[in-house]
């Protein structure tokens, strides 16, 4: 049992409807075996796409409660005018139509191209093909039928020890480009069997993609469709206690964190990621902001490809970042060797962190020697394949 | 007569003092006859170069007039501490003593690589070498002294007709990467011959950057070094009346964009660039944001590499660049062929827009439909060739 299924009380299955030329999965479908309570957390793109749309409001008018989550993939669903909104609504309908549960009880979520209406005959065919395989191990084909351009599938799951014994959380997640959340992420559906109300799931939901899909960056590119979407069904009869809430948070934040590194890992062309933590800031804002901006800077994307450690190019990007800065007091270390002192470089330093420059998961540790404002931000490098992939993409 | 020795009244020379490993020019010298009326616009940054904190002061204390411009290419003189900021005033009182001017009159730019300290005897020789070879026709050699991943010199000039007589203006400029100008560009130096006051020269070349230099991006990564200096050494005898300012601005303003054009068509790694007209927007900085963020992001930057019309991406970056937008209301044009109307894809438009998609300069019209908000931004496209030049240029 893996994914969305290792929780009890959820059934789930993938499909392959036709969206996607390849043949590959399109579809996929999460079921809980009632209304379970449910949050959600999107992207804040004023251009969102009418999927993200509609679960919102479903999930407003339902007071944080839902059956099932539908996803396509392969084609987004967005900047596809009144016939687009209607598809949306029509994915929940057909859903809802073979549960017996009212269309305003499931939420919906596309992925894909942007601007091409829904194949819609395709899309009924996977629903129909989805809701005759639900099954309580349905969470591998799940993984399997969100990816667009991802390498592979993505899944976590954790146990938390409660005060009232034992509940599980299981999550799924797709990247892989235009990747750079903004409360909320491309695709992540996570499940638990713990009983947690609406409210106490909604906070939890919101601290956890502070702590993880919020963190992370492919390509600056934030999307229309960032849907992160937790359902908590109660199966395994345990409460989330007052007290307990620091335990389910934590794990509900580590799921999401691991599905989160995963698609960082993942991104298009990427060969490996950076670690940025800034310390020493005047606040975490200004922290936040100056992680993100060296994570996202071209330059230093590129340098981390090549495994060069080029860090006046972290200087370059620290100084526009909108953070405050003081040139004289920064000091940047990759891996456990230290590059920069009081801003001026360290002499010798590049010979020895040649290594850790290179290798798949590359640390910088960047004080700002300001304050007492912290932020980690994980990123990609920036590879032709990158480019690759995303210039052909379309046509 | 081309560049900065166009106009007359200016002496120039480039030559080899050995910071580049390759053995090309890296120091160039402009020298006016006398005294002229200077102004600068620099970069933002908080960890801005010594050279631009230098040149900075020395136009402050002076009230905007300078004698001469030093250049060194292949090192950007940042991040080097006090010695760095020793290194930026001995160029400047090395041009003076030879001169015969103080060290206050002489204004430095470096760029290049940042960290590294300068290596003083390189740019001492390059130095001597410039004194003892200005011309009045060494407008060519600075152009290629001043380039470091460029591809080749960027020259402009211009004649410009004032009430009293012609004028004549002439600039140089520098790209490459790390180009995302804001107030200022990586290095550009304007010489007018037209007598022109400090004060007027001043608003004349701020807003000569606004309508160029700080319109094109080629990675979104402000750089360190961006400076534009404007020198007015007079020499023409023709002035520049209040009802001559407009025709003057303009020209300057002309100068300016060609060379600002010229970085964005020679961003490293570049085979064609977008221009990205935005109207209807809230305002003019909501048009500004638009255009900037659809032109950096790098979905985009992709799909204008592979010449395909993937508007949607173009969308998506509208959603989340921080402007009013009403997805329902945006139209856009690829070269003539209007591609979404209403927000909504128009059918069969992806056909007929493929050639202009593909062009050398494709051209992206973008109406927001909310108000009378209009800007234009140029950038180039993200290519393989760009992650590989930037992969490993320091080591």
């Amino acid at each position: 049992m893996i994914g969305v299924t290792f929780p009890r009380g959820f059934r789930a299955a993938g499909a392959t409807g036709g969206i996607k030329a390849s043949g590959r999965p399109d579809v996929a479908l999460v079921v809980a075996d009632g209304l379970a309570n449910a949050a959600g957390v999107f992207t804040r793109s004023r251009t969102a796409g009418h999927p993200v749309t509609l679960s919102r409001a479903h999930l407003a008018v339902m007071g944080g409660r839902a059956r099932a989550v539908v996803v396509s993939s392969g084609n987004a669903n967005v900047a596809t005018g009144a016939q687009g909104r209607h598809d949306a609504e029509e994915m929940a309908s057909e859903v809802a139509a073979g549960l017996g549960a009212d269309a305003v009880e499931v939420l919906v979520c596309s992925t894909g191209v942007i601007g091409v209406p829904l194949p819609m005959n395709a899309v009924r065919t996977g629903i129909t093909a989805c809701l005759a395989s639900l099954a309580s191990d349905g969470g591998a084909a799940v993984a399997e039928a969100i990816l667009t351009t991802d390498n592979g599938p993505k899944v976590a799951q954790r146990v938390v020890d409660l005060a009232g014994g034992q509940a599980r959380i299981g999550g799924v997640a797709k990247g892989a480009g235009m990747i750079r959340p903004d409360l909320g992420t491309m695709i992540a559906i996570v499940t638990t069997d713990a009983m947690i109300g609406p409210e106490q799931l909604a906070e939890a939901t919101l601290g956890a993609a502070r702590r993880s899909f919020n963190r992370i960056t492919v390509d600056g590119c934030q999307s229309t469709s960032d849907s992160l979407i937790v359902l908590a069904g109660g199966a395994s009869g345990v409460p989330v206690t007052n007290g307990d809430r620091p335990a389910f948070d934590g794990a509900l934040a580590a799921v999401c964190l691991e599905l989160a590194l995963a698609i960082v890992r993942d991104g298009e062309g990427a060969r490996r990621i950076g670690r940025y933590d800034v310390t020493g800031a005047a606040s975490f804002e200004d922290a936040d902001r100056a992680a993100r901006a060296v994570a996202e800077a071209q330059l230093v994307r590129c340098a981390l490809h090549g495994g060069d450690p080029n860090w006046g190019r972290i200087v370059a990007a620290l100084g526009v970042c909108g953070a405050a800065v003081n040139v004289d007091r920064i000091a940047i270390a990759i891996g456990d060797v230290a590059i920069v002192s009081g801003g001026v470089f360290v002499e010798g330093a590049t010979d020895r962190c040649v290594e850790q420059a290179a290798a798949d998961e590359v640390r910088f540790s960047i004080d700002l020697g300001i304050g007492d404002g912290s932020a980690t931000v994980w990123g990609s490098d920036l590879s032709p394949a990158y480019v690759a992939c995303n210039a052909e993409y379309t046509t």
